[in-house]
């Protein structure tokens, strides 16, 4: 089991930015977490984080050849990328979507997202570990769907 | 660590009810589940069920008492309670809210929730499962604000 | 053939609540008429009223055991109750929704209805006689599909 | 007692028109129907279909003086035409609005209506049926006007 | 002169929760000072708290029988609750409505009021002394139409 | 100096209908006044009236050949029809919308005026002196640019 | 017959202000024109222009003591002043609102009007001549109510 | 304890102004009124009107140096004056908002205030006597603050 | 391959109405253009125009019949006509929909289409020659399907 | 003639994606039809293709150095992107806007163009076979311009 | 060089008004820097403040014959006032717009404004040193169009 | 002192684009005139633009270890990106926004700013110069602070 995941913008800033909304851990200890997590689990995760949008909807379009799943958190392009939104449904992976701080407690633009209705299903407001309950969460699903 | 469970209206009849939306477990089932999960991770869990908007304020009410954290899954009252909302923010316990579905995919109305930013964070659309996250998640974060 | 009849908050004052708007017929004279005109189309009815959201979503979900349709005016919950439409979504029944009043003559936040997209069809504005109606229409919506 | 039935616009293509939206019956059978359910209320009905704004604008006005109540299907007229609705209220006949299908179930612009806040009541989503029990409504309240 | 004194849903954690926004004193305490305001206008003033909103749509129902006045403190369902306005409607007592933070200073959803169009006035923001002001204009409105 | 007056739908019913707001007076006798005023101001009018949006539509379209400036009362159409607003546009005949009511004390939907933004000026709420002001108007307005 | 002209704010600087959209006659001209005009008709009009709200609220408030009915241009205050619209509602004389531009022409926050709901009607467009409209349907009004 | 009392646009008027909305009290009587009860509360009350907002804008600017407390009925300006609010900003002393009329019972555009979110709170539509209770409750809050 | 074209309201003035908008070419102009293009394509067109929505709405309900497709410029229907797009449903004939102009260039209520939902697609702002593009896509979309 | 063909967002992917929304053909497949197209036309084509919004943005900014006109198919972009919209007012050449699927038949954020209001013209639902007539189109309009 | 600047309601309080957001400077100490910086620019200015809506429009009216361009702060009216507005277009000065606090980071209400698509230019959140950056661009502004 | 500028998409084509909106000076001459600036005010600037979202996300986060201030014109993404808002955030420096047009003067959707909100203040309307006065600003608040 092979699983992508992708960090959208200013993610690479974590842990020096705004550490009251978004925790301490930086993204490659975050990073690191998962793939020790994955390997519990039997699987493998890798990792990609980039500004670009274009980027983004690139490695999503990939993702058929090298993921059975995808976790994402497209950050602020959650509420701005229909461009993102049609790369899921174009590769149609099971994909959870993932975000850090608790987006309902923000701006009221932050409440819409596009991402939402096209992936299996989201968790947000539980930090760095929700990435933890994403992969087991897919793993557990890529399991019973081949059971 | 104590953790309360809260389901609400119409969850009584989960297995019966529309199965492609909602799944096939039973909701004794689930907190069956629940239970069993709790024991591995040191905890233990109460779940109730209630179709009444007042019956479930109440219960929050006297969650301080009984509980370390609460685990809810509002169903439709997710979209229309003020009071759920007021309650959670009078007892101020961590707490995890639990969608079955992914409402996102669902009616535009079912995309508003007076309780998403009262709590910590959110789960949803990854059905049964989700409840275990959380459990997973909440007795984490007890863990952690302890140490 | 039997026909559960439920009716919501506030409806257990007919006959003194504003008149000119409701008619003069008391609740329990709606009650009679409806079960003299079941007799004579060959079926039972039975009538319950409640002023709880949560009455009604259990008795709806109740509903699949009893009867073979419902008839449910939903007064003023019509407007707020998501959870009176997930229960009758739940159990699937026919159903005729029934209002005494012209809901669009009255104030723009009653012209917005949770029930309507879920029921077989909606009677309004014509008074206690459009429960009959409604009865009438089951009765032969039921018999068309035992043919 | 004379009721006068207009059909709006496209209903001349009943039967063949989306059956599964509208039913298999056409216009003439429903007409034929309802001419037979006016004898046994001892009343008569005279139907009219027009495709044209205008002409139902026309025939509303010309009401009074040849009927004594209105059954009207104002179809895509419902959502767009204030002239009908001037019509209805410079008339002031007894009118039922009625629908074959349940208008709520479809798209947004379909749930607005300016013809249902100037009728009596309003009967939807019970097919070619709609048009008897609005008949037997009808008589029942020229009836109830005269004793 | 009989005063019915309604506490709407998690009234009954006052002087527990958030006390900055709704003051430190319990409502039994509340509850002890209209009780001696009352005496000393002459009047009687009975209190009643509950989280459902249709046990308070049930007492306001009862209310014509008991009281020559109301004071309402609808709190959540202020801003969702229908029915407790049919239930005002139908009742058509004196009533004013009693607030005891400013909703104005608070989410948007907060100024929205289902009640306030129904009642004679409303007192918001003055904390627990707002029942005994609402409770001295009820007393004053009652005598001058007695007059 | 040829005026064309165009009435929209309903107006064969003046006088008949709802009097309190619309007036008195029927449709010829306004007719006739505003042939005197006509005679009186050295110019000649021409009315129609149709309930038919389409053969307005065709009138103001011929109007170019025959009438150096027109008066319309849209009525109902005024709030509906693109068509209508079209139409003036094409033939771009100096034009004076009337409206008999103040349309800004009935429902919102009679703010909407497809119309004014393509017409010189509108007079309303004057009754049927509306349409001979109208006339003062564009006859004053006919002289100045021939001057 | 006293006939009371109150100009709103900016109408001081009227022939020099863009006379592309205003037309090229000074304030005074107009006066002028409208005193000519009340002669023939047997009439005499006072004229007045602030810039001030408030002094327009107190000229209306003083009306009823030395008018028999108003002509007022409020400009920009129509669509701001809700102070306007209550003195002119508290006064109650026969009032016609009247603007030298179309504002349906313009932009959309000209297309609300707090004004034109509470006076008899209102002529827009037709320049500074529709003052003159005005002040001719005034002294009709009064003649035909005290006839 | 000195406290300000200020009266918006069109109070002047009171007792003449449709006295079925506004009471049939003028307003030196309520002034009088207040004064009495001020003297039984061991207060000092300075009353002004103005149909001006920058009056009120002064009026409140210089309060900090004359009262201990405000009283403010904005009228019409409630609705439209974000000047007013700046002012109350500014001086930041304790204010209460009375409203004669329930606001909630009116025209939408008065539902909408800018002052209520910068007062203590507000008291509305229990008439002249709103001002009484506006200064026993600023009164008794003066009195717990210096206690 | 017989194709019916279908011109809405006003596009018999084509070529004087704002030939800056709509381009210098006649309604027959076109139309004989398109019976040429037809002929090297190996097809036949019938082309209507007409103002009325009535007349638009018959002929399309009668396009089973006579024709394998339709080309329709609904112009000002179609922004406003929900009768015109039930007859496309109800024939369900393969129909491009043309626009001369390019409406999203225009006012906001051009930008709004009942039609373009309902139809295979759209050619907008490419003059007279988008009816010719819509003829060889529709006649090249009929061969492929007959293939 | 040079024609420059812009592909936006996620169209490498076609073929692949969602075939039952846009086809079975490939990109280079269209492409290929396209310079076949072309070439019987005495024009030549140019197409590339990006993920990344900028590399769009600087495409179009280049485009008038090398092209005569541009096709444009800006996918997802089409309803977020206000700096495409920009580039293509900055360039100022003939641009035609192409969408393989009807935009009005999916969610409504897809109804919003930013790009649609500053082209020539739009073709939408036609599938791959728009490209083609899009060239036709740019072609002839090239042509009758330089005639 | 002549600059007229004009300070709206409230700014008077400045230095005493919630300095955090207003900063600390009274009025005559920024109006005192405006005239140094104007010396050392060879220009002169001269100040005015004032909290009615009224003297604001006049003062604006008056410019045009003692100033060569304005410097403004309308205050809360920039949000409020059509008829400030109004008067800029009237006299039609170069304008340069002054906001000492960032309005876009405070209440919604506060985003619109009336004067900004008005002027040539806005300078906001930059504190009193926003008054002199605008003094500079605006001589900058008039040497270059006497240039 | 160390200032960044960043110039969003499409401005590399200035002078080239729409001249009258966004002035005839090239970015190189607008940067040159900047360093001149800057020398003058003892600060040092240095200039990059993109039209990728991406790298001015990129840049921005690597605003901390460069420089003491920003500038930023984000041109088209001020109204889409919340990325740019985010990153501003994440590194909390000193920023001026620019924009050389006035953007209130331009279309509805230009009227909305992400960026402004989390700036310090910003210049608008001012052409090239607006660059110079953010630089004068800046350096002005930088010494402010270090002082």
């Amino acid at each position: 089991m092979r699983i992508g995941v992708i960090h959208g913008p200013n993610l690479h800033l974590l842990g020096q930015r705004e550490p009251s909304v978004y925790g301490k851990l930086s993204l490659s200890a975050i990073d690191e977490r998962l793939k020790r997590r994955a390997q519990t689990l039997g699987a493998t995760v890798e990792s990609r984080q980039s500004n670009s949008e274009g980027d983004i909807v690139s490695w999503i379009g990939e993702g058929k050849q090298w993921y059975d799943g995808l976790i994402i958190n497209p950050a602020a392009y959650t509420h701005t990328s229909i461009a993102i939104r049609d790369a899921l449904l174009a590769v149609d992976l099971p994909t959870i979507e993932v975000h850090l701080s608790n987006v309902h407690k923000r701006e009221a633009f932050r409440h819409v997202s596009y991402v939402a209705p096209v992936v299996m299903g989201t968790i947000s407001g539980l930090g760095a570990f929700g990435y933890e309950l994403a992969l087991i969460a897919l793993v557990e699903h890529l399991q019973a769907s081949t059971r």
